[in-house]
């Protein structure tokens, strides 16, 4: 499968209807942040300057941009990822992977030839630009910050960026570079739909220096994201004791996933608190079973031993997956 | 003002607090299509291929899309405005107008020369491409059907397209030149939010060949729409007999509007049952006394004379109105 989330292909294949599955395919947090009420005016009207500008300050804060950093909102971080190579100059790209395969796409699809690395210390020196998705997915893997600005000084001075995908890092307030963001020509992607538990309404940031980002709005056109996403998004990052019990809730449960994979026989290689990559020699084999039991995780295609579990929501999932996985 | 819809500028010079402003500066029905209940997987999942499929469907139907044509959903027609230029091939575009003014920005923007026409039969010999709004903003000029078809087979012999921007035609189910697409290049944006109430959601359609619409998808990438805006469109769409009523109720309230800005010395030089453009020696000065009174319409540089206004929602909104325009 190409992308966690979508049960389509796995109801296609596998039968049963949409709520009788257990998806574990994607690292969505499944305790959401509390909606409860909109303003009518959020839907009905054109979001305002004034919603946008009130969204960006709640991010500032949560995320900690320097002043002297810009950030742009965008419906979703995929936006950015499809728009990022289009505004870049021209020259080779390094990836760090195996990663989320839609920067290469995008990438590639833009122009730019493409160069897999295992690690950044690998970065050769045709490169213009590297793309690092930081902590990894999937296997979680994080990058020192120091060796980050490192890597952007030198890209810097071959005229381009470094791009991290932040996606994951709002589990771990130290993970994140964006301090260097502003000074150095790093591109930092927040994805809000993760840790917040609201992937449906599509919101997602970029932060770095004030032309990139300038650039990057001028590119989205006005009232690039809805009015419910700027109302939620704002009250959610001004949330900062929910964002502190989410980070623990997550550390809990996850070790409670981690349980269940050792027990069946997994070795847990990696992941964050919003997912687990786990090695397995039948690995094949169990996410056929558990797509017979209508559970649903994720399989990849450079390797046949490696699955990624997402967080079952409650104690009822997690027995039903141990339940699926018991010989 | 540069668009409608934003009441930051206005509370900005004129005071006021948002919910004691009456807002015409806008063309959006100020009667929203119902949205009721929402399912929590459309905040909380990834929108699925299932729930795309299942709002293009309703869009087609709504639409009346012929098979031969492809339809894309975006988040907004705005975003579409953003990006068609950049995919079309290089070239001069003629654009009809005084109209909606983000076509130009983005055709200048992506490097096309803009030629302003006033009407279609003035199209000159090098422009590749043509961008017509029809109905057109601000003054509700509907261009013929056949008229329509003529360019675009004119434009076919020179490898560019015609974009019409339908983003009021939904008034008028005669208006729109869907049944021409998939066999001229012509593209159709259509607009969800403005006859269903709902500017916030951000959803909008591009109607075109395959290959365009194709072309579209690709470069918006994966879930490029809300699950929200998937939920409500989906349902919105279905909802003829809503449509119908809309259409009737519109109608009637203009006449209204009408009415009150006869009253008031105004000529209404033409408009949709969404908006009406009116002309006034004083409008200048009318504009800034209904401003005084929290009463926001719509201004233009191209002309003094001239101001937009969307509908009071109710009989107090239309007194309030008449009562502000009186001398």
């Amino acid at each position: 499968m190409k992308h966690g989330g979508d049960l389509t292909q796995a109801m296609a294949e596998f039968g049963g209807a949409a709520d009788e599955w257990l998806d574990l395919s994607t690292g969505i947090n499944p305790w959401p942040w509390p909606i409860r009420k909109l303003p009518d005016s959020a839907w009905q009207r054109l979001p305002s300057r004034a919603d946008e500008q009130a969204l960006l300050a709640a991010a500032r804060a949560a995320y900690r941009v320097p002043e002297a950093a810009g950030i742009v909102a965008a419906p979703g971080t995929q936006a950015l990822i499809q728009l990022l190579p289009r505004l870049a100059v021209d020259g080779a790209v390094a990836i760090v992977g195996p990663t989320y395969n839609e920067h290469s796409a995008a990438w590639s699809d833009a122009g730019h030839a493409i160069a897999a690395i295992k690690d950044l210390s690998e970065l050769p020196a045709h490169v213009t630009h590297a793309v690092i998705v930081n902590p990894n997915n999937p296997d979680g893997r994080v990058t020192d910050p120091d060796r980050l600005v490192e890597v952007a000084a030198v890209l810097q001075r071959r005229g381009g960026w470094l791009v991290i995908d932040e996606a994951f890092a709002d589990v771990d307030a130290h993970i994140s570079a964006v301090a260097s963001c502003g000074k150095l020509p790093i591109v930092i992607l927040r994805s809000f739909g993760k840790f917040y538990g609201l992937a449906g309404i599509r919101l997602g940031f970029a932060i770095g220096t004030p032309d990139v980002v300038n650039g990057i709005r001028h590119v989205l056109g006005p009232w690039a994201v809805s009015g419910p996403a700027l109302s939620i998004g704002a009250r959610a990052l001004n949330d900062a004791p929910w964002a502190m019990q989410t980070r623990v809730r997550l550390a809990a449960q996850v070790i409670k996933l981690d349980g269940i994979l050792l027990n069946a026989g997994f070795e847990v290689v990696g992941g964050t608190s919003l997912y687990r990559l786990a090695r397995h020699p039948e690995a094949a084999a169990l996410h056929r079973r558990l797509a017979q039991k209508y559970i649903w995780c994720r399989s990849f295609d450079w390797s046949r031993e490696m699955l990624r579990f997402g967080l079952p929501h409650d104690a009822e999932a997690l027995d039903r997956l141990a339940a699926a996985l018991a010989p």
